[in-house]
């Protein structure tokens, strides 16, 4: 869990500016495993947190999740946002194996870890969003959204059955960006059955000490249920457009 | 141009697997700017080459580009695909300062290129299918990816309005990669006008001899008018969900 007071070697804890979604949970895991110590600022997508002046200071996207490293490059303080370009950078700054350092292990796992970015996280939320939230149920967008969740669900599924992991025979950063948008498949409507080497990953993955505690970061957070009107409108209504 | 024939350094050709899209013009753009030699292999989105067998067998996930390099890591074969890793792979393997060497700017090239992998380029496509390819027109979705293309330029100008270009004061691989998704704002009902940052960073990039031969690769393969009926079967009909 978050431990400001437990910083190995002196160092100062990070700061995650996060939420328990699957994007904020690439980093949790990836800390833990790293044994890097954090702090956690809940940035309440629901309530409009994102919107706030201290979170747009960090990241003019107002998505999380984001990082301030009071130990950046020559020891300065540094702002990060983009889930990916984080991980990148906690694995170099500490020299971790979780970013390969063999060259062809490396560059399958910035493929996989682009294969997630590009396609898996922004299609299993385009199905998130009108399978689950949206007030239209509009049911070409549903179809096509669920095929594209099936299809990159069979890519995932080839590659893990040739390979133990996506970038090769040894766990990466790769592993830990796509997990949290595995894991609960009943809510995109997938059944891992019907994808044994990713359920046979899921599983060797969902074990890990460091991912139970990456996934439990503000899980008392969580949203329960469905999303209320107002939960709606601060997330897909205007007022994301209207921020300059 | 593609010139097998002048390598330097004795260096063989890569090969490009690719068709002329932005995610394929990132790809040219920035071999051009490397002066690498390279082979231009079409893989024609609309006739539904990319399920060739010979294809899927460099990308499971058989989207363009993808590239075979025959001097990869330690001089062998290396195939790999995802745009933003093959201009990661091609960076470093040139020592390039496209991707800047000094850390602060790197990271930030890394996390604007996310942006444009996560954001940029999956929304913007989304955009494309609902208000330009998709045979029912559904206001909804149009509405709503309307509204996310202008949010991402204002994102984009916010930021090249405090920055010369999106990494820092040096042109990257972050602009590289987002570019080819800004030209032609027409085709996305923008007008850069309403964005002048956004305008003069595209303005400088569209100057450089090397993008406009990359954005020249393919060209004369371009589909001029609407989609057909046989395109949009084989780009977005059952084909593509049941390649195994």
């Amino acid at each position: 869990m978050p431990a400001a007071a437990a910083a190995p070697e002196g160092r100062k804890p990070i700061e995650v500016w996060t939420w328990p979604t699957p994007n904020g949970h690439k980093v949790h895991i990836l800390l833990e495993e790293l044994g890097l110590p954090y702090t956690v600022v809940p940035v309440n997508i629901g309530a409009g947190d994102q919107f706030k002046p201290e979170f747009l200071a960090i990241t003019p996207n107002h998505r999380i999740p984001a990082i301030v490293d009071p130990e950046g490059p020559e020891g300065t303080r540094f702002t990060l946002f983009e889930s990916a370009a984080i991980m990148i950078y906690l694995a170099e700054k500490t020299g971790s194996t979780l970013l390969p350092a063999n060259p062809a292990a490396r560059y399958h796992c910035l493929q996989w870890l682009m294969f997630q970015m590009g396609g898996v996280g922004p299609m299993f939320g385009q199905y998130n969003h009108f399978a689950n939230y949206a007030a239209e149920k509009l049911p070409y967008a549903i179809e096509r959204y669920t095929n594209e969740v099936a299809r990159l669900h069979r890519v995932l599924d080839k590659r893990l059955s040739a390979s133990p992991y996506l970038a090769g025979p040894e766990y990466s950063i790769a592993d830990i960006a796509t997990f949290p948008w595995i894991r609960n498949p009943e809510r995109r409507g997938i059944d891992l059955a019907h994808y044994p080497a990713v359920r046979r990953w899921h599983d060797t993955i969902a074990a890990r000490p460091a991912v139970q505690r990456g996934v439990a970061v503000l899980s008392e957070r969580q949203r329960r249920g469905a999303i209320t009107d107002a939960e709606r409108e601060v997330m897909f209504g205007k007022k994301q457009f209207a921020v300059r």
